[in-house]
């Protein structure tokens, strides 16, 4: 991964637009609409204590009140650490026909059967443990059993993508506040994601070199471990967003080993408890941006999977949605440095 | 304006993907999750009697505490009707360079000055006072404020779009209750714009019509007036999402003349009381969707501006982050019912 040799943090003071070649999105930092980017502060953060704990059917010992297991970890044991189990609310239904008779197009309105899968990673058995309080070990189980479920999603042709992501807390989309996350599987590859893969194609044809290899320099960085880095990106969307990037380059989520997902879960770890310490334990997303499963019978030199977080600290607004540029009031060299410098307890 | 002879509305009970040629955006339609189309209420309604109504900046007699103003009506009277002010906090500054000698491009990423303009529209003097109790023809004055200053903003040949948007609510993004609309001038193209007008124009090359000339069919319509209708779109993004589209083809909102103005007031008026009545008054967004200025030249005829208003019923979570692609519970053909046969008393 390059590492360019940028000059220390001082972002500018005047509003700036700024596009990269991931995302291929522009996105206003404007300064003047902020406080100070230390002072940046959730104002309605979670509080684990108000949780209620009963009639969860996500708890151990409520298995029957969920829709169908797929797998648990480990497997035929009561004792469970995590379990993957339909949505009980799917988006999307496996129960349809894949096949192409339901779909057509006219007048240029397109319609595709919704067939597809929808399911639910509960990632431990206790209501009051947050992804963030598992070890390192315990948030890579977490990631192989996504991994696992992904190459069994593969194996259905009409799946073209897999977006792994997780709500956590209700403002940000969260309906249980057991901890968990979901996997989506989708019969097209939807727009981001192909807005984002020509974006990096276009990128890898002009200069031979993969966008998010390129990403990394030292005022954007937070934190690196042996096989990943985390960044604030060049042209974060919203603020304090984080990218968490391994440094050999990989474009599918899946190939993930075992090995290599215990330290991504260990940086994982770092990323949510210093996020949590500096921003008043806010409601947060990640998704797992990787590339579509067509794609898979070979290593693309353009795509580079990557885990995207983002506390959630803003509104979607009449802008946003008119234009589809956001408007980031703390510029990435200076999110990069607070979160650089969150001292968080072993 | 065509006009399909689509059959009467009865959507499909299992989930199903749409794309029009307009967004050429995926949502997925997914009514099990959803309770029944006439059930949908707004959990966070907009209580009018709430706002507090002291030292309102935007209220009539307190001009002083604002940002300059740049026009009002009517002109050089202090019992003015509405005012177009600066944005105390804009986004962007109008006292930067617009030269390029700011702007570079390294390593795929792309930097712009923040030049530009943010401003903010007093729709009335008075505080307690909402855009939908204004009558027909002062919603054509606020209408006409914002073309008037569109034509202003066109002057400055850095200016590439005028994006014009009301936020209504505080969870809708609004941070002043008094009602106002905000007026956002950009260097560059935004990315939704620019997806939409490419997929408007590949429409039109493939067919030689219009997509939202032909976005009109009688199981979408709400309402119609002599110029205008009003639909749910055939992909709706959200929940009860409406536009208003001329039926005249027409690029560009700011050709709009103070007489259709006037008409579109109107509807503009229908619509936001009806989605008030069986939404439980929802805080929501309207976007003005037009044509790059640059393009003003002449009359594109791929491209036609439409007006769409969006109640905040739903929350943006981590799919939706992650794909690009969004989930709507309630079909359009049984929101266009419900809307069509909600009663307004005149």
């Amino acid at each position: 991964m390059a590492s360019s040799s940028s000059s220390d943090s001082t972002a500018p003071q005047t509003p700036q637009l700024r596009k990269d070649s991931v995302t291929n999105r522009w996105v206003i930092f404007s300064p003047a609409r902020a406080k100070r980017p230390s002072d940046f502060k959730s104002k309605s953060p979670i509080n684990p204590n108000q949780q209620h704990q009963q009639q969860c059917p996500f708890c151990i010992g409520h298995e029957h009140e969920c829709a169908p297991e797929i797998f648990r970890v480990p497997p035929d044991n009561p004792d469970w650490k995590l379990r993957v189990i339909q949505n009980l609310y799917p988006a999307l239904s496996r129960d349809i026909p894949a096949a192409e008779e339901g779909n057509h197009s006219d007048s240029g309105r397109v319609v595709v059967n919704g067939f597809g899968f929808h399911d639910v990673v509960i990632e431990t058995p206790v209501h009051s443990v947050q992804l963030s309080d598992l070890s390192p070990r315990e948030i890579g189980e977490v990631l192989v059993a996504h991994t696992r479920r992904i190459k069994q999603l593969m194996s259905y042709d009409s799946i073209k993508y897999v977006q792994v992501f997780k709500n956590h807390g209700a403002s940000a989309g969260a309906s249980m506040s057991h901890s968990h996350s979901q996997i989506m599987a989708l019969p097209v590859v939807p727009p981001a994601v192909a807005t984002r893969l020509g974006s990096m194609k276009e990128y890898f044809e002009q200069t031979g070199k993969c966008s998010v290899c390129e990403s990394n320099s030292k005022d954007l960085l937070i934190d690196v471990s042996a096989h990943f880095i985390s960044i604030v990106p060049f042209a974060a969307t919203f603020p304090f967003e984080m990218w968490i990037i391994p440094l050999d380059h990989s474009s599918h989520f899946h190939e993930l080993d075992s090995e290599k997902a215990v330290e991504l879960g260990g940086l994982l770890k770092l990323v949510l408890r210093k996020m949590s310490l500096q921003l008043n334990n806010p409601p947060f997303n990640f998704m797992v941006q990787t590339s579509p499963l067509g794609d898979n019978a070979s290593q693309l030199p353009y795509s580079h999977w990557f885990m995207q977080i983002v506390p959630q600290l803003s509104v979607v607004a009449g802008f946003e949605m008119g234009t589809g540029c956001y408007i980031n009031p703390v510029f990435p060299e200076d999110a990069a440095k607070v979160l650089r410098e969150v001292k968080v307890s072993p």
